[in-house]
């Protein structure tokens, strides 16, 4: 039976670029991790598309998902679910494979219930400021929503604490590279590789 | 008043190759952490400068420091001590510098037990084998000091799971790349920013 496959999760507040390096991130060759895409009833953004950046279903599909207890987590954010269908994960985890998941805060915290011992990175706007004008200058979304977005940042921020590790995204290439980091490192945690160690041991001790 | 700096802990069984990676990683000029030199009242062995790579002390002198409670941890090992003077690190790390330490692992226990926050790495031999043919050919042992450290590494092996990280010293390059990552991964603790983190966001939440 293969090892099961390392669980690294990536969130952070709506408007912090998630989404932006995520797909940077993916871009690099170097990156052996697979990528579990989400499902979302919101409206695809300009250029996004189906089965790349999401799943885009209907309202009644997502819930017929949740019915079925086919969803690893799922919340509602600004009137539209975002979720991880749980098959796709399972299956890659069980094969072996470390599985990268990008997805809104109350999803991770979901997560982190069922999987304590997955990697949990919390992608931070340099400060709040910055998050505000990257809300107003995405130009998508009007005062209404910005305003709802900014109270809902503020308190996502202060769930830091329920993360591993703090990425600030000052930067796309940066955050790239330290995620790369961190994912690497986890791998040579102790509790990850002291099974297979004392295994390649063998009757030598 | 500054942070206090990270203590960063490498230790693994005699043989293993700790002063080699050490000396190796404190030769990259990236590395920006400060090397606190261990005290022992072990004989230099060849090329080995007193105060660079040892504090070559006598018994006596070592005993002295134990009873004046000035060592943050010590071990006697093959019949000499080994140890780490508390007054270096304890200066660094309030000024804000991350320490790093090589170390024996009984001394390496008696450091997490009083610095739990610290980050503590093992270095491992590839395979319990390639420890033997290691101190077979150092040369600079005879055949019953061999052997008993072979039975103690045995055991050591064992105590990697009080460490955070394991890193196999497979090749120098890569045990210090590793260390180095590990490092850098460290830095992104939301244990370790959050307090710095919080006061940045200031009268904006």
């Amino acid at each position: 039976m293969a090892k099961r496959g390392m669980l690294i999760v990536l969130s952070g507040p709506s408007g912090v670029g998630k989404g932006t390096v995520r797909k940077a991130l993916f871009e690099d060759p170097q990156v052996d991790f697979n990528y579990s895409i989400s499902m979302t009833t919101r409206t695809p953004r300009s250029g996004e598309q189906n089965g790349v950046d999401y799943y885009f279903v209907s309202k009644q599909a997502f819930e017929e998902h949740i019915k079925n207890g086919e969803m690893l987590e799922y919340a509602k954010y600004v009137d539209n679910y975002y979720g991880t269908p749980l098959k796709y994960v399972n299956q890659q985890l069980d094969a072996g494979h470390d599985v990268f998941l990008e997805i809104e805060v109350n999803g991770a915290l979901q997560v982190r219930a069922n999987c304590p011992d997955g990697v949990y990175i919390f992608l931070t706007p340099p400060d709040i400021k910055e998050l505000r004008s990257r809300l107003l200058h995405r130009g998508t979304d009007d005062l209404t929503v910005i305003n709802k977005r900014i109270q809902t940042a503020s308190k996502e921020i202060r769930m830091m604490q329920n993360y591993d590790y703090a990425v600030v995204n000052d930067k796309i290439s940066n955050a790239v590279a330290e995620i790369k980091n961190i994912v690497k490192s986890e791998r040579l945690k102790v509790n990850r590789v002291m099974p297979d160690y004392l295994t390649s041991l063998g009757d030598e001790i």
